[in-house]
C-alpha cells in the first residue's frame, strides 16, 4: 500500500444556526457500514461502531454517518456507493464469517472487481489457531484464507477471519470481522497506526464537563451567553442522562497545538460558570468519579444490595484499580440474608418492610459492621415488573449512604423497567455517597 | 391520519446464494435513522435501534437500514432523502431536546413544507411536567410546544418533546425523542398500536436456537443438509458470542399461520439434529436459562464473587422472578473479605493465593454455608489491565460450581480488556452451573 492523496470531502451548503467551520473546514469523513441481520431485528446491540469512531476521533478522522445494513448482496453494494460517495474512508464490519450466511467477502470482490486467491498468510493463520483448539479444520475454515486479489490483506491475529484493505478512486475501504475482539485487534494492530500516514487530518478534541442536580433547559439559560459567544471552531452538545447531564464541547482545527489551546479556555469558561453543579471535569463513569474521591481520602467503601443485586458492585468494580478502595459487598436478596448476613432486626422488615426506610438503614449499619469499610452503600427496591402494592409500587426504592457517624436514606420513585430502575438505582444511589463525601467534607 | 395504500417496496435483483422470496416478496421496509454527533464520536451506544427494530418486527415490519448521523442540517436532510427514497416507513429519534444543539424540529419543518405553530396539548404538558417538577417553566421549554403545522402530534406522557407524524408521498415518517423512555413510551402507547392498520405487512417470524459447546464451522458441517434443503421462505443465520451459538432461523410469509407452521417444523429439524448442544430453544439470557432449570428443580442458587464484583448475581437478579431461587451473593473483593465472610483459610490464600483452585474452592464451600443454598457459583480471577504475574497473566480466572455434596472448579484463561473478560467470565461461570445441573441429572 502506497502513500497517496485522498480526496477530500468539502460539504457545500451554509446554514443558518450552525457553525460554519463544522461545514467547511476540510474534515476528512469517514463513514462505517456494519453488516448482518441481526442488527437489523434488534437481536445485537452494535457496540462496535462506537469504539471505531472514538478510535478515528483520535486520530481526527471524523465519523459523519454510520450504516447498518442486511446479509443481503443489494444492500451491500448500495451501501458501498452510498457511503464511498461522500466519504474518504469507509470501514465495513460483519459477514466475514465461515457460514453461509456470510455474504461479505464475495461482494466486496466483485465490487472491486476481483478474482478470490488463497493467501498464503492467512492460511497459516487458520491452521495455527485451529492446531492450537486441538480441532481438525474444515474446507469452510481453510476457506477464511481466500481473499480478493485486489486487496491488501490485513492479518487477523485473535481469529481465522482476514481483514482486507480497498483503494478505489482515491478512497479507502476496509472490511473487518464483526466479531467486536476481533475487529478491535485489527484496528489497534494494523490499521490505526496507517491511517495518519494517508491521511492529513485536521484536530478533533473533546471536552466533556459532568454536571448533577440541574435539568438542562436551566443550564442552557445560565450558559446562554457562553454559548452564543463560543468561537466558531467550538461545538456544544447536551447529554442528558442517567442523573447526570454531560457537557461535551469540541474543538476542531488545522493546528492541534491551537486547537488545544482554544478549547482548553472555553472549558475554563465553562467549568467557572458551573462550579456548583459539576461532578468531573472529563466524561468518566460516576463510580470512576467516587474511586477518585475515595483515592484522594484513602478511605475504603463496601455495599448492601437488593434490588440491584450486585450491580453497584459491579460499576464500582468495573474501575481498574478500584481494589484499592472497594472492599466487598453483602447482596442479600432474599429477607432471610438480610437477617442473617446484615443483622437487619426482624421488626423492620415486619413492621415497615423489606424497602423502607429503617431497612434500608440496618442494612447499612450492618454492612459497615460486616465490611469493615469507612463508608456504605445500601438498596432497598422494587424493580419489577411484578411486587408491587399499592403503598409501595414498582420503582420504589430506598437508598441509604453514610459512614460509622451518620447515615441518611432516601427514598426514589423510578418508572422504568426492571433493567434500567436498576441500573438508575444504581446510578442514583453511587450519587448519593459521592454527594455525601464532598458535603461532609472529610 | 386516515388509512391510506402505502407503496411498498420491492426489490429488483435475482442473486445467486441469496433465498430468493427474500428479495420478491413485497416488505414493509422500515428505515432507522438517529440524529446526534454523540452516536458517532462514539460517546453513546445506540440502543434505541434495536429496541424499535425488535417491535417493528413483531408487527411484520422489516428494518431495512439504519443510519446515524449527526445535528448538521445537510446531513439530516440527506438522510431523510434517501431513506425515504427506499422505505414506507422511516422512524427518526434524537435531537428534539431544548437546547441549540436540537435542530430536528426546524429541518423536519422545512423539509416538509410547514411553519412551527403552538400544540396546546403540548404546552399543557411541558407545564404539567414542570409544575410536577416544581420548577419554573423557561421559555426554551415553552417553545418544545411548537409543531410544524404539517404533522400528526405525537403526545409524550414521559417527557415535554412531542413526537411528530409526517406523511408525504405515501410514506410516512415519524420523529420521536432520543431519550429512549420517551421514545418507547410513544411508541407502545401512539405509533406501535397504529401501524398494523395502516400497512398491510406480511408476517416476519424469528425462532432462535441456543447451543453451546461447538464451533459455528462444525455445527455448519452437522446441518449442512439441513441449511441446503431450508425452503426459500426461511433464512438460516449463526451468531456466536460469549460461549454460545445461537441459530435463529427466520421466516417470511403471507399468512401468518402458514408462516408460524414453517417455522416450527423446520425449527423442529434443526432442534433434533443439535440435541446434544442444545441450551434452550429460545432466545434467553443465560441468567434465564438457569433461572428455569433451578425452577423446575424447585433449587437456589448463591453466588460468592471475587473478580466478577457482582456482575454475576446482577445477570441472575436480571431476570424477572429471580427472587424465588436466588438468595444473595458475597461479593468478597478483598482478602481479609474471603477470610472473614467466606472462611476461605489463609493457607490457601497465603500458599497457592486468592486466584487459584484451592481458594475458589474454599470459597464455594463458605458461599454454601453462609447462603444455604442448594447450589453455588464462585469466581476468583484477574480481569486487568493490571495485577498479571508470569504464573498467573490477565485474564487468569478460576470458577467453581457445585452442591454441598460436590464442587468442581475448572480454569479459564480469558485475552479481553477488564470489561469484556467480566462479562464472559460471569456467562461462563452461569454455563458451568448449568452444566453441573444438567449432567448430574437433578
Amino acid at each position: 500500500m502506497q502513500k497517496k492523496a485522498i480526496i477530500k470531502s468539502r460539504s457545500a451548503t451554509v446554514l443558518a444556526g450552525e457553525k460554519s467551520i463544522f461545514i467547511h473546514m476540510e474534515k476528512i469523513l469517514a463513514s462505517i457500514i456494519t453488516i448482518g441481520d441481526e442488527l437489523l431485528i434488534g437481536q445485537t446491540i452494535d457496540t462496535n461502531s462506537a469504539w471505531i469512531a472514538q478510535q478515528l476521533n483520535a486520530i481526527g478522522i471524523w465519523v459523519h454517518r454510520r450504516v447498518a445494513v442486511g446479509d443481503t448482496r443489494e444492500a451491500i453494494l448500495h451501501a458501498l456507493d452510498e457511503e464511498g460517495a461522500a466519504a474518504s474512508l469507509v470501514l465495513i464490519t460483519g459477514g466475514l464469517g465461515p457460514t453461509a450466511d456470510d455474504i461479505t467477502k464475495p461482494v466486496l470482490c466483485d465490487y472491486f472487481g476481483g478474482t478470490l486467491v488463497q493467501d498464503d498468510d492467512a492460511l497459516q493463520n487458520v491452521l495455527r489457531i485451529f492446531e492450537g483448539r486441538g480441532l481438525p479444520t474444515l474446507q469452510r475454515n481453510l476457506d477464511q484464507a481466500l481473499v480478493p486479489d485486489v486487496c491488501t490483506v490485513i492479518p487477523n491475529k485473535r481469529g481465522t477471519a482476514p481483514g482486507m484493505w480497498f483503494e478505489q478512486n482515491g478512497r479507502i475501504y476496509i472490511a473487518m470481522p464483526g466479531v467486536p475482539y476481533e475487529m478491535e485487534g485489527m484496528m489497534l494492530d494494523y490499521i490505526l497506526p496507517r491511517l495518519p500516514e494517508i491521511f492529513d487530518a485536521p484536530s478533533v478534541l473533546h471536552h466533556t464537563l459532568l454536571t448533577s442536580g440541574m435539568g438542562e433547559s436551566f443550564v442552557a439559560e445560565r450558559i446562554a451567553d457562553f454559548e452564543k459567544a463560543l468561537p466558531p471552531a467550538i461545538k456544544l452538545a447536551y447529554l442528558p442522562g442517567f442523573g447526570l447531564l454531560k457537557l461535551r464541547l469540541t474543538a476542531l482545527g488545522k493546528d492541534k497545538l491551537t486547537t488545544a489551546v482554544t478549547l482548553a479556555q472555553q472549558f475554563t469558561l465553562l467549568k467557572s460558570l458551573l462550579t456548583d453543579i459539576t461532578v468531573a471535569d472529563e466524561d468518566i463513569s460516576m463510580g470512576e468519579v467516587l474511586g477518585r474521591l475515595l483515592t484522594a481520602r484513602g478511605k475504603t467503601v463496601g455495599t448492601a444490595e437488593s434490588c440491584t443485586g450486585g450491580y453497584i458492585a459491579h460499576l464500582l468494580t468495573l474501575v481498574p484499580g478500584s481494589s484499592s478502595y472497594y472492599k466487598g459487598s453483602l447482596v442479600t436478596y432474599a429477607n432471610d440474608m438480610k437477617q442473617r448476613l446484615l443483622h437487619v432486626p426482624p421488626t423492620a422488615l415486619n413492621t415497615q418492610g423489606a424497602v423502607s426506610e429503617a431497612t434500608v438503614l440496618a442494612m447499612a449499619k450492618g454492612a459497615l459492621e460486616q465490611l469493615q469499610t469507612d463508608y456504605v452503600i445500601a438498596v432497598s427496591g422494587i424493580m419489577g415488573p411484578d411486587g408491587g402494592t399499592p403503598d409501595k409500587p414498582v420503582g420504589t426504592v430506598w437508598v441509604a449512604v453514610g459512614d460509622a457517624q451518620q447515615q441518611t436514606a432516601i427514598r426514589y420513585q423510578l418508572r422504568y423497567d426492571r433493567k434500567h430502575n436498576i441500573e438508575l438505582t444504581a446510578a442514583y444511589a453511587i450519587n448519593e455517597l459521592r454527594k455525601f463525601i464532598v458535603t461532609s467534607g472529610q
